[in-house]
C-alpha cells in the first residue's frame, strides 16, 4: 500500500535498499514554507489544532526535502492539556503553565485522557494519511511519562528540571500515581493516533539525561515499557535523550527502534542495546552549519559507522531553527544517494 | 602546615582517616549568612570583586557546614572579562555579554590575561589562606577553556549552545585561535592563584556535555591537557559535566582527580578512568531534597559504592540554590561519620 515503506522495513529489521532517513523537528521551523503558513495562522499552538495547517505543514518536508516519513505535526504537551492542565506556547520562551501539579488533590483532578481529547491531533493524522496517499509512512509521537510529568510539575522549561525531581525524592508515591495517569492516557492517545492511521509511532523522553539512573529505572523505564507493552499494532521508537546510562534496559525494551542522541558512540551503542533493535540518529545537528562538504563527509561517517542494516538516519537531535534548509537536503540527498 | 589536609591526601591517593567531603556551589546561595552579606553588597559580582567580602563568604560553609575545604567565592567568567569581554550577571537570567566574538579581528583584540587582570580573585585567595589559618585546604578554579570560549560567542547560557558550536564547524581555525588565548590566560590566572596561597586547583567544564565526543577531543580535551601540564605545583581536579563518552581519556590527564556527575555511573567510571586517579562526587543533589533518612541512606550508598581510597565527596553538580542548609549539613555529617 505504501510506495515508500523503507523506514517501516529497516524499523521490522527488513533488508533494506538503502538507508531511511528524516529528520526530528522536520516539520515547521526551518521551513520558509512553514513560516508562511504560520504568518496566517498567528501562533504554533493555533496550528497544533487546526487539522488543515497541521496536516499541510506534515506534508511540506516530504515535498521539499525529499524525506522517508512525514511526522504528524503536533506537540507532546496536548497531552497534559487533555488531562486537565491546558498551557501555552510563550514566543522565545517555550511552553508555559499556568497551574502545575503541587499535592494529591491536582493529582486527582487530572483525568485519563482519552484520544478524543486531542481530537485535533487525531484529526490532522487521518487527513494527512489520506493526503500523502501511501507516499511515505506517518509517524505519530508522544512525550514519554517522565518528560510529561516533569513538564506538569515545573511548569516550564528548566535548566535543571529540580522541581520534577524534587517530587520524585519527597513524594514517591504520588509521582508514580501521576505518572501511571499519565501513561495511561499516552496509550489511549497512541491508539487513536494508530486507528487514524500513523503507520509507527514515536515516545520522546527529551528530559531522561537529568535523572540519576537510578531514578531513570524507577520512574521512567517502567512507564515507557508498559507504553510498548500496550502497543503492538505497529513498529515503535524510543528516544530517550541523554539516557546512555540505561542504553542496556532500552535494548529490552518491546519495541523496534532506539533513537541515539549526538554523544551517544554508534559501535558502543550497538553492542550495549544489542542486535534485535533498530538504531535511529545521529549526526550532532550543529554539523548542519558546515560547508557542503563537511556535511556529505560527516553523514557518510555516520551511515558507514551504522553500517546497511538496522539503522534509519537521522540527527541526534530536532533540527535547530536556524539551519539552511538547502543543508538539510543535502544531507537527506547524501543518504539518499549512499550505496554501501 | 593544615591542620585538615585530607583533601590533599585523598586528592594525591594517600591513606586517609575517613572520606574528606565539600561541595560545589557551597559559597553562597544556601546559606542565610552568604544572603545577608550580599543583601549589603547588591549583586553577585560586585561581591566576587570585593576581596574582603569574598574571603567572608568563602569560609562561610567551612563554619557553618563543616566542610573539609573552602572554595574561593568568584567566577569562571572574570577570564573573558580580563581579556577584554566584560559581562554582567542579570538576576534570575544569569550572565550576559553586551558583545560576543564573532570574527577574527574580535578575537585580535583580546588579550591573553595575566593574573592580575582578576587582582580581585588573587587577593581574595591571600586574604582567606590568612583568615583560614590552616583549617581545611582553600580551592582555586577556573573554568575549562571550551565553556569560557562557549559563553564568549554565545554571550549567555544556553540550551543547545548551538551559535558556540556552529563556530566550531564554520571557523575551526579561529576557534583554535581564541581556545589558545583562553588557555595562556587560564594558566596565568592559576599559577596567580597558586601563588597566593590556592592548595588545589578544579577546572570546570559545565558545557562538556553539549559537544560530540570527536569535537570534544578537538576542541576541549587537549586545552584541558594544556592546563593540567603546565600546572604541578597542586593537585588537579577536573569536572566535566556530561562528557561520560571521554572519560577513558580523562583519566589519561595529567591531574590528579575527576569529577563526576550523577548521572555517571560509580563502578563503570572507576573501570574507565582507572586506579591512577582520585574521583569526586556524585550524589544527585536533589537528593538533599529528601528526608533525613533518605539523605543518610543515599549518602551510605555514595560512599560504599566508592570505597574508602581514592574518593572525595561531593555532589555531581553545585547545590542547588533552595537546598535547607540542615540537609546539606546533615550530607556533610554523614560523609565525615560514616566508618568503612
Amino acid at each position: 500500500m505504501l510506495k515508500n515503506d523503507l523506514l517501516l522495513r529497516a524499523a521490522r529489521g527488513e533488508k533494506v535498499e538503502r538507508t531511511p532517513v528524516w529528520l526530528m523537528r522536520q516539520a515547521g521551523r526551518i521551513l520558509p514554507e512553514y513560516r508562511e503558513v504560520r504568518a496566517k495562522m498567528g501562533g504554533f499552538k493555533e496550528l497544533v489544532e487546526n487539522p488543515e495547517f497541521a496536516c499541510e505543514v506534515t506534508i511540506q518536508p516530504v515535498d521539499h526535502l525529499g524525506v522517508d516519513a512525514a511526522i504528524i505535526f503536533s506537540d507532546i504537551l496536548v497531552i497534559p492539556e487533555a488531562m486537565g492542565l491546558p498551557y501555552q506556547m510563550v514566543e522565545k520562551r517555550g511552553p508555559w503553565f499556568e497551574k502545575t501539579i503541587k499535592c494529591a488533590a491536582d493529582i486527582d483532578r487530572m483525568v485519563v485522557a482519552e484520544a478524543d481529547g486531542v481530537r485535533y491531533t487525531i484529526d490532522a493524522i487521518a487527513m494527512t494519511k489520506k493526503e500523502l496517499d501511501g507516499r511515505v509512512p506517518l509517524i505519530g509521537f508522544a512525550g514519554a511519562p517522565w518528560t510529561i510529568f516533569s513538564y506538569m510539575i515545573e511548569g516550564s522549561g528548566s535548566k535543571t528540571f529540580s522541581n520534577a525531581k524534587k517530587f520524585l525524592y519527597t513524594e514517591p508515591v504520588l509521582a508514580h500515581k501521576l505518572l501511571e495517569k499519565i501513561t495511561l492516557s499516552t496509550i489511549n492517545y497512541l491508539k487513536g493516533q494508530i486507528e487514524a492511521g500513523a503507520d509507527i509511532i514515536q515516545i520522546f523522553d527529551s528530559w531522561a539525561g537529568i535523572l540519576s539512573p537510578e531514578q531513570y529505572k524507577e520512574f521512567a523505564l517502567p512507564y515507557i515499557a508498559r507504553i510498548c507493552d500496550a502497543i503492538d499494532e505497529v513498529p515503535i521508537t524510543v528516544f530517550a535523550k541523554g539516557a546512555y546510562f540505561v542504553r542496556k534496559e532500552l535494548g529490552e525494551l518491546n519495541c523496534q527502534t532506539i533513537g541515539l542522541d549526538w554523544n551517544m558512540d554508534v559501535a558502543e551503542s550497538r553492542a550495549m542495546i544489542g542486535n534485535s533493535k533498530t538504531l535511529q540518529g545521529n549526526i550532532d545537528p550543529c554539523v548542519l552549519y558546515s560547508d557542503d562538504e563537511t556535511i556529505v563527509t560527516k553523514t557518510k561517517e555516520m551511515l558507514t559507522a551504522f553500517g546497511p542494516n538496522r539503522h534509519i538516519a537521522n540527527l541526534g537531535h530536532g533540527v535547530y531553527p536556524d539551519i539552511d534548509p538547502r543543508k538539510v537536503k543535502l544531507f537527506v540527498d547524501t543518504v539518499k544517494e549512499f550505496r554501501f
